[in-house]
């Protein structure tokens, strides 16, 4: 009802008499509202909003339109404006009348896009970000509790913005929509690979778009410390190549991600993962000696070293107490991350001194000193007004209440945290640089139906967190393990539980993509810039191109363990595996006519045994028509891999780094060609001799080893055509 | 003989005999060098360097591969160093052993990479930049006076990176080279448009690939104030909409800029061009009454107001010290660059108070009193160290000679200030922004063998720069107007006068706008991206990109003409003239295809009156066989082009943005189809109507009117054609 109270406040701004506002209230109790799947079909909105209602008419869009900000929101809502219609400009090419910006002189009030904030909003943890959008043939008016809301409604009419024969417009609708989880978030690891502010501020635009609400910065670890102290300068200075934020770029992030109603929560990772910290301050290591363990080094790898801060001595906790308030000065977000995850306790076990303390604490384990260190830990950032997070490790017997923990490690670290009543968000399942499918972080949903946890515990569940780690991934193909499959974690976390349509999903993907792109994410753009490296530029990168779209990049750790841990910092990320996409497409539209066109052969089968003597085509003419449509498209596409390998082989010659793919694109040659062996089969009807089937056996056995540390996504099709076989011994 | 002293104390270094470097010096008496054409076949290094020779074998790249620095160079080598292998280890997915960055400390004598500089260099003009490059199968020595020239040769090396069946290579051979001009720029209008730091840090990566070694900075202009001042805050923080370089930022660029062994010249343009610096501080404008002419505001539009500096005013001055003070301290350059072009004059003309002072001072004109403001502006300049520079118009009488002429204007002017013994350079010819093809730039020599001056005056002109004037870029096409024409730029100012064979040029300039995308450079890939928003998700690009291949935008200032002045600084960038880019290259190619077409045929035609009664083919069977080939190849596109409208058509209809293209698709079309006639005709010796004649004329005529501000660049060829008919009326 907020809402309503929200568009009679505007209204009446505005001397609209209330009887409309009442004959509006009228028709929302008439119309049912359309919601979920039923939604889906009118619009491309990622995320789904809450609840909408298709009106009559286009509210067109010309280039004399005019934004009128009103109420008392704050002044990021005037940069929202128009960055909103500097993005439709660039988007339809209408060059709208409006010279500079939208400010608060431009307070026309018949202008045709009218926007309301009631009261100025903070960018901090359960903000109020609910909006109503009304857009009728005449206007459009986006009314918010908060100008973070009225961003959040921004974003959802820029995807509303379709075109016809008379030019663009967008639809006529009502949109009621608020978030169900307060916390949206992204983790970027700067620290494995270091990222520039621009591709950091980038990602805000990116974020901003899906209404994602918090930038997560991994700001140290073992391979780099990205922050400029001036406290302790020799933690960015020897601990970061010369690759770290200066605190006034960290200013200019806070505020870019601030205009865009977006935290930024900063992680120190402690105790562990904490090697850079050492080589500028080798005495607050719990390493021994007189270098304390050290000279330590930036590490180029991943895994190898163990220095740990050290919990017993006074001196690290003055220094944290110096460090941590020079930072939280500069973070104004109430969290502070203070990591937590993965000490492995060798330098605790193999200092002395450790060891006496821990028997003369009675702390008996690793975990127990650790509770202790981050106990000391809480106490400073409290001092400084900051609330403590963590991962999983940082929960054991004991933690304040206020500590607020981040799941990696599963769901069941998530319950219990939550049944415990700390505050807790889900990563596990959103791991980015995983390389999953874009439907199963989609369906990952942080409170499932099924889960046996009281409303109050499940409000415990703030949230979630998809995390890009930074080992494999540079500036050139960040976007693409983050964009687009972001979105959907976006939609899993802003949009109702029970939107849960993969295949709606993919389809608004699409569209979201491709304004992704254009707000600035090279997910795609940097592929075929990738692919002509590869191929030099004597030859088309088609062919190559044909072979990677239906690869993917080894999924969790395997590609460490196929490359026997020996890469580095310097690892070149400009192969095959570093080019392939998660979630390939073309891949996973080919497994999906492949199920399709199964079902529909078993059905025409079935028909087929019931009357004698008949046809498949005979048996069920229509799904017989369906049946062919799906079987040639699959056909095309088999061919096009058969043929390719020829294509491509002199490319392969040519390029000695692509070497590594040669056995790979024969093996998708060969089982495409087994694929169209397979369907003549089973329409045919053509008995199976063992030789083809033992032939068959090991083609799809060795094809499915990865090479150039990717995978052949069509296999599992070309597995079921074979395995459906079977039936024609 | 330098260059020889340099090897020679490199090899004692390292304890190899003279004896061989004697041998060496012997080779060189016998073997002529090879240069200019000669050399081309074997490499494709842009800019080509003054002197190779070609030796036998390979050094064959291996991930085992070290470098070793020596000598007293700069430690900026050893950024350089660093980048190089992590450039080659991204071209050939090598995995170098080097886990981190080349270090004083890697002085592996066996090292098969050996960098050698004998002084430290300094990033000012005039700097030695000289290096020898000796790659034999066994060893690559890259020796140089100074680091700098190191980090030219190691461009070279990179460029040489070739493969064969066993993997990457670079071929045996010895460069000797240095640049022919001393000052090779490039000016980069950050005021018109603002471009981020990274954009800006990607142009110098690109810029020192190609051996370039200033960037200039055009900071300030009517539309922004680009850079913060500490001392007179109000400059950027009212007259840049939030969009300015820190100072931070700026010492980061010129660091960076540094590390590639690139000047960074600062241009604060007055006492015109400057309304940006009077939103803050109206009092300094020329403006009259208690506003000063004022408010004003920042110009969204381009050549529209005329504010101009005050220069009677004492403040005027003070305020000037203090400033350049700053600035001076901040930008490290001997050079500081004041503009001064395109004062209209009108405040001036309209206020009382200077019109006195100029009568009281006898200053007669306009140009006579910006001379006294020039003269005013010097004395501060030099009092803080800093030699003065700019545009044509501050070149008058009684300027003193330790002024720098950049020359806008043209070549009368750049050989006037030679002649009277200033410095100059030359950038008429070479602004970007007009899209001319790379070959008129490439050819516009600043000293060309014809120009009659004396060796004295000829030394005068130190070099040249290209101008990216942003009226019409922004970061997603900003790198596709300056690469890779820049590169031809970038030779003409490198390499030797004789080096000016176009296609040769042209076959180069291919494989270094590979390299320039793989530095980071956007030129090819955001075209994809541009042509995905103009078509939508639901179109293939093809049909629009085969259409925006033969397509230009418009040249020279005709854009803005067309545009009747009317668009600002917000006018979308997103339309076909923005996509289209200059020196379309499959346009340039059916030119000179259809160009040689025409002479085959008139050597043909003419062979064939020679011997009565026979046919083109029997008159000369082998030119008759290039004929054949040249015209299928014509017909292929033709065709092509004929057939695309048919397929865009659908794509035009579904995007409103696009319904200024039909016309132009429709004229692609028809002209095709003229050029497929014309050809019949030629050929076929058919009788050419008049009929046909018309309307291939009115059908040209409207085809080569400008739509969509783009211009179709294969009517010239088809003209040709059409002209050729004459012979059969």
């Amino acid at each position: 009802m907020r809402t309503y109270a929200l568009i009679i406040a505007l209204l009446s701004v505005y001397g609209i008499p209330l009887l409309l506002c009442a004959q509006q209230q009228k028709d929302k109790e008439k119309a049912a509202p359309i919601s979920g799947q039923a939604v889906a079909q009118y619009c491309h909105v990622v995320p789904l909003p809450q609840e909408m209602r298709i009106g009559t008419g286009k509210f067109r869009l010309v280039s004399t339109a005019t934004i009128c900000v009103s109420g008392n929101g704050h002044t990021r809502i005037y940069g929202g404006a128009s960055r909103f219609l500097r993005n439709l400009s660039d988007r339809t090419g209408l060059n709208f009348m409006i010279e500079g910006y939208v400010t608060p002189q431009d307070t026309i009030r018949s202008s045709p896009i009218q926007i309301f904030c009631r009261r100025a909003g903070k960018v901090v943890l359960g903000e109020d970000e609910s909006y109503t959008l009304t857009i009728t043939p005449q206007q459009i008016v986006l009314s918010a509790e908060t100008d973070i809301g009225a961003l959040r409604g921004l974003a959802t009419l820029l995807q509303l913005v379709d075109s016809d024969a008379e030019g663009y417009f967008v639809p006529a609708l009502t949109i009621y929509d608020k978030p169900r989880f307060a916390w949206r978030g992204l983790l970027l690891d700067v620290a494995r690979h270091f990222f520039s502010a621009d591709v950091v501020k980038k990602q805000l635009d990116l974020l901003e778009f899906v209404k994602a609400n918090v930038l997560h910065l991994h700001l140290t670890d073992d391979q780099g410390f990205r922050i400029e102290s001036k406290t302790y300068p020799k933690l960015h200075e020897l601990g970061s190549d010369g690759q770290y934020y200066s605190q006034a770029t960290v200013r200019e992030i806070i505020q870019y991600a601030d205009e865009r109603g977006i935290r930024i929560v900063p992680e120190f990772d402690l105790p562990g993962h904490s090697t850079s910290w050492y080589i500028g301050y080798p005495e607050f290591s719990s390493g021994t000696g007189a270098t304390f363990g050290g000279p330590y080094r930036i590490d180029r790898r991943w895994g190898r070293g163990s220095p740990v801060m050290n919990p017993i001595k006074e001196e690290v906790y003055q220094f944290l107490d110096v460090f941590f308030k020079e930072m939280s000065e500069l973070f104004p977000d109430e969290y502070m991350h203070i990591g937590g995850d993965e000490n492995n306790g060798e330098q605790w076990a193999t200092n002395p001194d450790i060891q006496a303390f821990m028997r003369q604490n009675n702390l008996p384990t690793k975990a127990a000193l650790q509770n202790y260190f981050n106990k000391r830990l809480l106490a400073i950032l409290t001092k400084h007004g900051k609330k403590m997070m963590g991962w999983d490790e940082i929960f054991v017997e004991g933690v304040p209440k206020t500590v607020m923990i981040q799941s990696w490690q599963g769901r069941e670290a998530l319950y219990r945290a939550a049944r415990q009543g700390y505050a807790t968000i889900l990563s596990n399942g959103y791991y980015l640089d995983l390389h999953e499918p874009t439907d199963r972080h989609y369906l990952n949903d942080p409170v499932p139906d099924s889960v046996k946890l009281s409303a109050e515990e499940k409000a415990m569940i703030v949230g979630g967190e998809a995390c890009m780690w930074s080992e494999y991934i540079n500036a050139a193909n960040v976007d693409s393990r983050i964009w687009p499959r972001m979105a959907a974690i976006a939609e899993r976390l802003w949009s109702s539980a029970s939107v849960r349509d993969v295949d709606d999903m993919y389809r608004r993907l699409e569209h979201c993509s491709a304004w992704l792109e254009q707000l600035g994410s090279t997910h795609e753009t940097n592929v075929a810039m990738m692919l002509r490296r590869l191929t030099g530029v004597h030859h088309d990168i088609q062919p190559l191109k044909t072979f990677v779209d239906v690869l993917e990049t080894v999924k969790e750790y395997k590609r460490g363990q196929l490359l026997k841990f020996t890469y580095t910092t310097f690892y070149p990320l400009t192969g095959i595996a570093d080019v392939a996409r998660p979630d390939a497409r073309v891949a996973r539209n080919f497994r999906a006519q492949t199920a399709k066109y199964l079902t529909l052969l078993k059905k025409l089968t079935d028909a087929q045994k019931a009357i004698k003597g008949t046809t498949l085509a005979a048996a069920d003419s229509s799904t017989y028509e369906t049946l062919v449509a799906t079987r040639e498209f699959m056909l095309t596409w088999l061919r096009l891999w058969k043929s390719n390998h020829e294509r491509l082989l002199p490319i392969i010659r040519a390029n000695p780094r692509l070497a590594d793919i040669e056995e790979h694109s024969l093996s998708l040659s060969l089982v495409a060609q087994l694929g169209i062996e397979a369907i003549d089969r089973l329409e045919r009807g053509v008995i199976i001799t063992p030789q083809w089937r033992y032939v068959a056996g090991i083609i799809l056995e060795r094809a499915k080893q990865p090479r150039a540390q990717t995978d052949i996504m069509i296999i599992p099709a070309i597995e079921q055509l074979v395995k459906a076989t079977d039936g024609y011994k």
